[in-house]
């Protein structure tokens, strides 16, 4: 078997993630229901960098799977698109890796970008792509207070009641906002985060943001290490996955 | 009765296009339904600066439409907006106007923007929004033979069989074509176009891009006046109309 690493850009929003659930059709299933035609039927499992939830974009997830020798990338990748028609996930690019490859743990940085569109109309172009909050915000005030994120914390605040990580230390290494005409845009990045990290950080900037909270009470939010001392989740409409680092790029 | 210019978004692909027509939902009957709500439910009749295709979106549409006096701007945008809904259509601005400004007649400016996605894998993302063109475009040749086109020409080659303008003279002011990684961007503007007619020099740009054709072989296929000899015409999906600009802004 030839172990393929394969970039991925998907609509997350008729999905209920990536991963397989009983309730509804994930992008797991869609990829790997493709991938057993290029394995004579049997069924193939994945490997995927972010374990995205039901709505979350990617522009460019990675994930690994193992498929029969011979196969050209070229191959791959358009195999892979014409089975996951008409499907809104597609393969972007396919390469040959390493047996050890693993998309998920070889992974050292994840990049995020969380959109909202601030404005008094609901989005038309932009629906599904954006949490749409009417309320003025000051962009400049939610980097200010973001900046008291960055580095290596405890991240219980911040962390997902459903969260299956051992540890809520995490190292933050970017949470930059920034404003374009009625568009703020939060980018994240770090090794990896905990469940609903960048969503719980984005909907406590709001209150910052719409003036609710002053910048500091971020710092406060952070150490006193408790969900309910930040704010509320973030919708997942507004966040894409943008990125996956490797220590070498296997599509590089 | 007070005359309002509206500034429209709207994501033109379940609608058949502006116009109403027997066969489905146009944008203007969504328009008009929610009007009518402020007008005792008496019929609302809109005029609008670009009458978009079906599948062409809109960033800043202009249309005009006359309410009973009263009405502050918020409350008609708002109104609207929410009679609307859940319809990919949504007013950005409201402001009373003049009783003679007409959205259509008085605008001295279209602007629009086509976008390619050019690249090997069909569209997630950008589903609906771009045309996919899987073969390599060159940007630059295309650009160049698009400047042939600028200026006051009979542009009958670029000119719908359905076109009810009286005559195809028009100034093409604008026709630049960039590239950013796939996405391969065509921006046009010009005081007025004619019907499909940047879609068809899209479709005739797509034939330079993509080698078919040497770039000298658009002002020919300008000078032979001669639907047949241009390229055939983009997909609606690209083509966004992007603002629309009057001797005096309504919204300014």
């Amino acid at each position: 078997m030839t172990r393929w690493a394969l970039k991925l850009e998907y609509d997350g929003t008729g999905f209920v993630g990536w991963q397989r659930q009983v309730n509804g059709t994930s992008v797991q299933e869609i990829l790997e229901t493709a991938a057993s035609r290029l394995n004579r039927g049997d069924p193939v499992l994945s490997i995927v960098a972010g374990r995205t939830d039901a709505g979350v974009h990617a522009e460019a997830q990675v994930a690994h799977i193992d498929l029969p020798d011979g196969y050209r990338p070229e191959k791959v990748r358009d195999a892979l698109n014409f089975h996951m028609k008409p499907h809104p996930v597609v393969v972007l690019y396919a390469a040959a890796v390493a047996d050890n490859f693993n998309a998920r743990f070889d992974a050292n940085r994840r990049s995020y970008r969380y959109r909202i569109l601030n404005r008094r109309s609901r989005p038309a172009l932009l629906l599904n792509r954006v949490w749409h909050v009417a309320a003025g915000l000051d962009a400049d005030a939610m980097h200010a207070a973001a900046q008291s994120l960055l580095g290596r914390h405890d991240f219980t605040s911040f962390r997902a009641a459903s969260c299956q990580a051992k540890s809520p230390l995490r190292t933050l290494d970017r949470l930059e906002v920034s404003r374009d005409g009625d568009l703020v845009t939060i980018v994240a990045e770090a090794r990896s985060f905990l469940h609903h990290q960048v969503r719980n950080m984005v909907g406590t900037l709001r209150l910052i943001g719409d003036g609710t909270w002053q910048v500091e009470r971020m710092a406060t939010a952070l150490a006193s290490r408790n969900r309910a001392a930040a704010g509320p989740t973030a919708p997942a409409d507004g966040l894409t996955l943008t990125g996956v680092g490797y220590p070498l790029d296997p599509f590089g």
